[in-house]
């Protein structure tokens, strides 16, 4: 348990976060990434107050103007009175804690607004990852209030799949002229898109990509059946077609909440958290020392003398219930 | 416990894969890839049989000849007696089982001859997934006599560095005309290459590209430190290279036989392929029906009336332990 003293600072920091200031809101962000022992508090405490955010991906590869959309997406909101966070992750690099704010300069005028929170999180090395981190940091960004909260992600492999898991809807972006075709065939983007973008529309081949696209979402076989992903056209630069991508974003909301679609992702999402804390949980309880510990045992296997699955039985055999671990 | 029968139709697999029979071989993997009730009796019956082959990983972009280039070393290698497996996998799409092979046209003049064996392999929705498939397949091979396992991926995300985990040495490809500058700057493929491989070295921007790449891996911190990778030169199409690329592969190994790294990464796969098993069978433990059962607290999860650690806790509780489920 925390001593008093602990409770009470963090209940300060939570109250400070719920009237949205971005020293506080930053600051349980932080205690997400860190994986602090304040965290089953925090989240507990939260929990009443989640549920009203509308949660939004967007990924692209690199180059396609993502930092320039969001930039674009917010000024909009903004202008309609929302608040609006903004959640850059980069699940897929073990190396890099990666530069994705690197180029934000766009975002420097959302700087002094306090509608806006902007804030990178890596994830690697996170008990449990992507999938315990993501919906922690969003849940703490909805309970601070914000209407929408933004989940940005380079588009590399596994990483944008991973990051649709923990959304409500996600946004593909694209863009002409960047190299054979669309690039969305590759990784099983087309499939995780809800909505695609194809920004910089004004350049050659912009048509190009967009009447493409519309052919190979035709052609993509998708779960739900009834929604359509409608290709919407934009300008980022200088906020072409953002109005148009925002009626695109409330007609999925309105459809999704009316087929229960949005209630099924946030349920698979909830699912996937509870598992992931249970699994890193029995995962802790592994021992590594000892006779019959995974060191001794990963010993045997790699020297031939003994097969993985007689390791794992036997480490199982040394492996403390989850009634004394909880 | 399985019939006495089965167990005979088990042996007699294994005591023709032994004899490098391709389809007893084909289907004992076939068994890794459909997680079948055999696998511990299989693999408690190879484990003394393994630790000899050179497993060897190839990585790369689309287009860079990693097809063209795995014929090219089997062809050398053929001519010097060895027996050589390809084993292709591709981890990171959850959608397509992958085509990874519909290019091998160039395979076929192996395809007769029985000192090699060519397979690619499903891994997704694996017990475990591709930390348990690979080493298993590999495994397999090992135990059938064959003196190097060619494992092959395709270069996108986060595939490359889970097959760097699964092998001995890892062989970037790359090739000239492919993109900006040196692709290997993506997705951390500077710091898994044991070797640098460049195809189409006679097109324009071959030297560019081999210069770029060693300027790159000289900035590249590096595991351990002593290995500086080479930038070798190759036309696959024409088996220029080669010879030079098997020489350096040589080098690489009677370094890290003496250094202890192959020992170490031979550790370091076991504890992840023991590690995996373990959890996959943990998780199957874990309940999802009932009052306490997954389904029940997500549900509570995802509408706001339970955090997702008191969740987890709950769970654990009405988890058995390791050592009932052993």
């Amino acid at each position: 348990m925390s001593r008093p003293s602990e409770t009470g600072r963090l209940d300060q920091l939570i109250g400070e976060a719920r009237t949205g200031r971005p020293r506080a809101i930053g600051r349980l962000i932080s205690l997400v990434e860190n994986q602090a022992p304040e965290l089953p508090a925090l989240m507990a405490t939260l929990a009443p107050d989640t549920g009203r955010a509308r949660v939004i991906g967007l990924t692209g590869a690199p180059g396609v103007g993502k930092s320039t959309t969001v930039a674009a997406l917010v000024t909009e909101l903004r202008q309609r009175g929302q608040r609006v966070a903004v959640l850059a992750v980069d699940p897929s690099s073990p190396f890099s804690g990666g530069a994705l704010l690197g180029d934000r300069v766009r975002m420097q005028q959302h700087a002094l607004d306090d509608g806006v929170f902007i804030r990178s999180m890596a994830t690697r090395g996170h008990l449990g990852g992507l999938a315990v981190a993501a919906p922690q940091a969003i849940r703490v960004l909805d309970a601070a209030g914000f209407d929408l909260v933004l989940v940005e992600t380079v588009g590399v492999g596994q990483s944008e799949v991973e990051v649709a898991e923990q959304v409500d809807v996600t946004l593909v972006l694209l863009a002409p002229g960047m190299g054979d075709g669309v690039q969305a065939a590759k990784a099983g983007v087309l499939e995780i898109g809800d909505v695609f973008v194809v920004n910089k529309a004004d350049r050659d081949g912009a048509h190009a990509v967009v009447r493409e696209l519309r052919n190979m979402v035709a052609l993509t076989q998708r779960t739900p059946a009834d929604w359509k992903p409608p290709v919407v056209s934009i300008v980022a630069v200088d906020g072409t077609g953002i109005i148009e991508l925002l009626a695109e974003l409330d007609r999925f909301f309105a459809q999704a909440a009316a087929s229960g679609l949005t209630a099924r992702r946030r349920l698979a999402r909830a699912r996937r958290e509870v598992e992931s804390l249970v699994l890193a949980r029995l995962r802790a309880a592994v021992p590594t020392q000892g006779r019959d510990g995974l060191d001794a045992l990963a010993t045997a296997v790699a020297n031939g003398r003994l097969d993985a699955y007689t390791a794992a039985d036997r480490l199982l055999v040394s492996t403390p219930s989850g009634s004394t671990t909880a």
